[in-house]
């Protein structure tokens, strides 16, 4: 059985529009990056939108729930704007149990050649592979628990809410 | 606790000489690649040697088992030419147990642009994260036990020598 | 006698702020370009201003203008926005005659890997060193005279308003 | 009239082959480092050989010039190997005296990411539009008459053999 990676658009995969200096989606880089890292893994992508994530509605994360819900596969990545992605995640947590999902992001477009794209999406495969079923975001080399996590907006990290043993 | 990184050198760490056209090792990449991928973890970086690892020696691997017991981490990752991946994984592999061991490499050097180090760095430090105790290498988005592993020389990938079920 | 080059700024010099996904300026790249294009001319490189060619305003091309007159060197590239490049051009050639002022910039910015920024500066370089005294605009491997360049906002290329011989 | 690319291999074109750690060629990169670029010279590339510089004989100069004869165009750019770009510039200079040819390369391959190939690319096809008649060399944003220029193998510049004025 292998891994769905469902797309949904944010920074990863941002383009930059060279007419007007403006940043916007074409199509996902999520083949591309896989071949760089010479992925070997059994993987089906699907774009299921592709928008930044402070757009995100309700009924966007209804779609991306669902998607989840209906995929064959009980491994899935969903690539996701970094800006809400704990929103997504608490989404998906609350419904889903049976499967093992992992939300992930970059900072910096993959496209701008210093991305920490192609990192993340690397941990993000490996965590997906080994964590038990529950909904995590794959950030910053670590995964949190979608209950459990917040970016900080002064940092751009992720962090966990409640630190264990405080 | 925090994971501890063991540079061993290998295609990873290779720049290109531009006097003489041939390649050598400097120095690690290990800290850029990290900022590169936001990583957050608490990480501690050893460079024991920078070989080629076709030039990698029993006393070499000695070298790395050792280090491999003698850290405080319980949590490990070895870099490493892909050429004799398998052999070291091997070696620690039957004399370190207790331990979470994750050798990871690159078939492109990091600073030749199109590299698959980062992927496979990010890949690595997610699995030693979540595998249990054992020694394991981490390549083309995979984790493959010490015991069946092999690298495909036509093919450059890595494959489990037996495969289950057949 | 070696060659000023003037920084004011435009798409070579933007950087990604990852944490609100906007543009900016920090500081010029121009000194990592050269060395990048391990450029052993005698360059002397001034950051006049760093601004969005679109918000360039009389007082800043009088000041670029005055920068070119008093500068020892009668060799001069000035670094802009395209957006309005050709206005300045006009600027500088209406009131500079006995220096070669090259004006050049970039599509793409020089931090997001794809640049067209290393090309450009190649070119202007070579060109005010081989062009007589007078203001150009150096864009898409060519060279155009500050009388008769535009750049067009459909393609985003530089072209001349009156072709010769129609 | 347009400008002619003839391309003989050298750096500029080595790729790094995964599988055994070797650099090879496969095909030329012009046409891609023209786009990134965006370079809208009308422009014809032809390759006539894929060598390292340090294994071109007799018999391929002897190609090499007469290939330049026999364009139509008179501005010519040949990319080569900097380890004897020397020898074929003086070969080329002895005996074509009425086109403008510059003969350029690179000290790190195109597809290594640091590469300051399209620097050199850029430079090289302003000097061919704005130079006279005859044989140039350029690089590190120079340009040298055929007759009077070597590569430095301390430094990897190239340098003028006699200095004016001494």
């Amino acid at each position: 059985m292998g891994i769905r990676i469902l797309v949904t658009g944010g920074t990863f995969d941002k383009e930059y529009n060279e007419l007007d200096g403006t940043l916007f989606f074409k199509e996902t880089h999520m083949r591309e990056m896989l071949e760089l890292g010479r992925c070997k893994l059994n993987v089906d992508i699907r774009t299921i939108m592709m928008v930044d994530s402070l757009e995100l509605t309700d009924a966007d994360r209804n779609l991306i729930a669902d998607q989840c819900r209906k995929t064959k596969e009980d491994k899935i990545i969903v690539t996701h704007g970094t800006d809400t992605m704990e929103v997504t995640a608490k989404k998906l947590g609350e419904t889903i149990t049976d499967k093992t999902i992992v939300l992930t992001g970059a900072l910096i477009p993959y496209k701008f050649g210093s991305s920490d794209g192609l990192f993340n999406l690397g941990s993000a495969l490996a965590f997906v592979q080994t964590l038990p079923t529950g909904v995590y975001i794959a950030m910053n080399g670590r995964y949190f628990h979608w209950g459990n996590v917040r970016k900080n907006r002064q940092t751009g990290q992720f962090e966990e809410i409640h630190i264990e043993g405080r």
